[in-house]
């Protein structure tokens, strides 16, 4: 069995919660907060929920703490501390700081005989499989990424910050007409506001100026104004009705030629739909955590992305059974 | 630059030589044939073409050979003989035969010090990674794996066999219906008939009795007689216009749960649209070789799946590289 503790209990935790009990190997051992343990109701009977600074006295109780925080402040400096006591792994998504967190979380694994996987997920994560695969197989070519059809928490967020707004749900959409032209195989070159459009479910407070909510969503630099946006303002019972779910996908297509001259075109497409981002998410996180215990019963200790861990490592089959079921 | 070999000289050692020519860190050294090498014109210039006989006069001059030969009889004997001598990488491909291959070659490669990655390609290959991540992320799922449209060799080699055939054609086809209903997450029970039709362009020898052919087509065990199979007769020069490559696809669908009760649906689908079987699969063998170096430079011998290789491996790129621009 794998001995896992939680470190946080928002969506994706409880959603690694879930993933733990589908899994016969695995079994979750206590959930860590940083808020009032009582004030954490969790699903699993007879597991406790114990304040984050308890953590360390559970030095060979827990196997491997799954760290359920964000990647703008909590997983930086939560990953390399955790590292040194715990094999763990995270979900950070911050794509242009991973080098840093990955050296950082590196030193502290190796100092404590440790092993860690950052950025595991589906983007980063299974996308990034994909992507190198794909380029590994097929050298001449062009990859793209879409998102969506899905809710993106960052740019609900950012809506909610503007004066007026006491809710948003904001949907990444993916322009047909670009995925139809990559997947056949026109390897075009597309610009942001070509690739995906955004759709924005807000509700307004009582009096507010839905005009200048709407015109300050669409020119908000990074978020919007590079992109078509289109603005909904319904009401709270509506947004409770209709978005209180997490969906989310896309799809990694590799687009590329071979033969002697390129002459013969092969695409490969990976699509995700999801139901519910973070519980996926999360099941990419327990997958991970038995490919820690197999790499550390190995020997190995150190940062690691699922780029370093060979694939049957994540598998709860034995060698012979994916050899005779899975290849 | 990784040394590569060739033995074969057959649709997939083409390939494999057309993917070496795109891969820079990649060059051919050899081709070694059973025919008369004299008989055998390559595309790489300056590259020689030898007897088989003489391959292992090229120990230390070769680092991988891809054995590109049939499973049915060359590859049995060929893997385990060659990977005394060199790394090696096949693609073979009777699944219920695997395990039986895999440990007669990784006796001989850990005798001699190898590594040999076997049944490399795209299924197995790149179906099987896609089935093994697809079952370790959503554990509480089913998955489903379509073939086509392209071309099926084996049956095409079987429908003429039939007396009174001078050539066929034959394209699986996966029936769009059932597709739809994996896809929306309905995990139906399905049986062979309802997965994939059969469709069979045939040349005819004159005055053959085309109405025997397509009864004997149709009714012919384990190749047709569980599928709905159309039967088109064509002339000679319809078949050299329409049907001279070698297109072939298919998809790998995960259709799983997560959530407490399982009340979330996650889908995952891995899909190829290939101009060229051939090509494509020797470019995932050609990723292999590049992989192999890397293993054997750990230390690390005996013989090899893709599930055993971490992603990292079959990329040319360093792995700040990869954590900057893949993941």
């Amino acid at each position: 069995m794998v001995r896992i503790g939680i470190v946080g209990y928002g969506n994706l935790a409880k959603g690694a919660e879930c993933a733990i009990r589908q899994n016969e190997d695995m079994c979750l051992v206590a959930v860590f907060t940083r808020r009032d343990p009582n004030s954490v109701k969790i699903l699993t009977p007879d597991v406790p929920v114990l304040p984050l600074e308890e953590a360390e006295q559970f030095v060979g109780k827990i196997d491997v703490m799954l760290l359920c925080g964000g990647s703008a402040t909590d997983l930086p400096v939560l990953t390399p501390k955790m590292a040194k006591y715990f094999h763990v792994v995270d979900s950070f998504d911050t794509h242009a700081k991973i080098p840093q967190h990955f050296a950082s979380v590196d030193e502290r694994a190796k100092e404590g005989g440790k092993i860690a996987v950052i950025s595991a997920g589906w983007d980063p994560g299974l996308f990034s499989l994909n992507r190198l695969y794909g380029t590994a197989v097929l050298p001449q070519g062009k990859d793209y990424t879409f998102w969506g059809k899905g809710v993106s928490q960052g740019h609900s967020d950012a809506v909610r910050r503007i004066h007026g707004v006491k809710d948003c749900r904001q949907y990444t959409i993916p322009v047909a007409d670009a995925m139809d032209r990559v997947r056949a195989g026109e390897n075009p070159t597309l610009t942001t506001r070509e690739k995906h459009t955004r759709l924005c479910y807000v509700v307004a407070e009582e009096g507010a100026d839905k005009d200048k909510i709407e015109e300050e969503i669409k020119t908000m630099p990074n978020y919007f104004a590079d992109y078509d946006t289109t603005v909904v303002f319904i009401s709270a019972e509506e947004m409770a009705r209709d978005h209180a779910g997490l969906p989310h996908g896309g799809s990694v297509i590799r687009s590329g030629v071979t033969g002697w001259n390129g002459e013969c075109r092969e695409t490969i497409e990976y699509k995700l739909t999801l139901d519910s981002n973070p519980q996926f998410t999360s099941s990419v996180l327990v997958a991970c955590a038995r490919a820690v215990m197999k790499m550390a019963n190995r020997g190995e200790t150190g940062c690691k992305t699922l780029f370093d861990i060979p694939p049957a490592d994540l598998s709860a089959m034995s060698q012979q059974e994916l050899l005779a079921t899975m290849l």
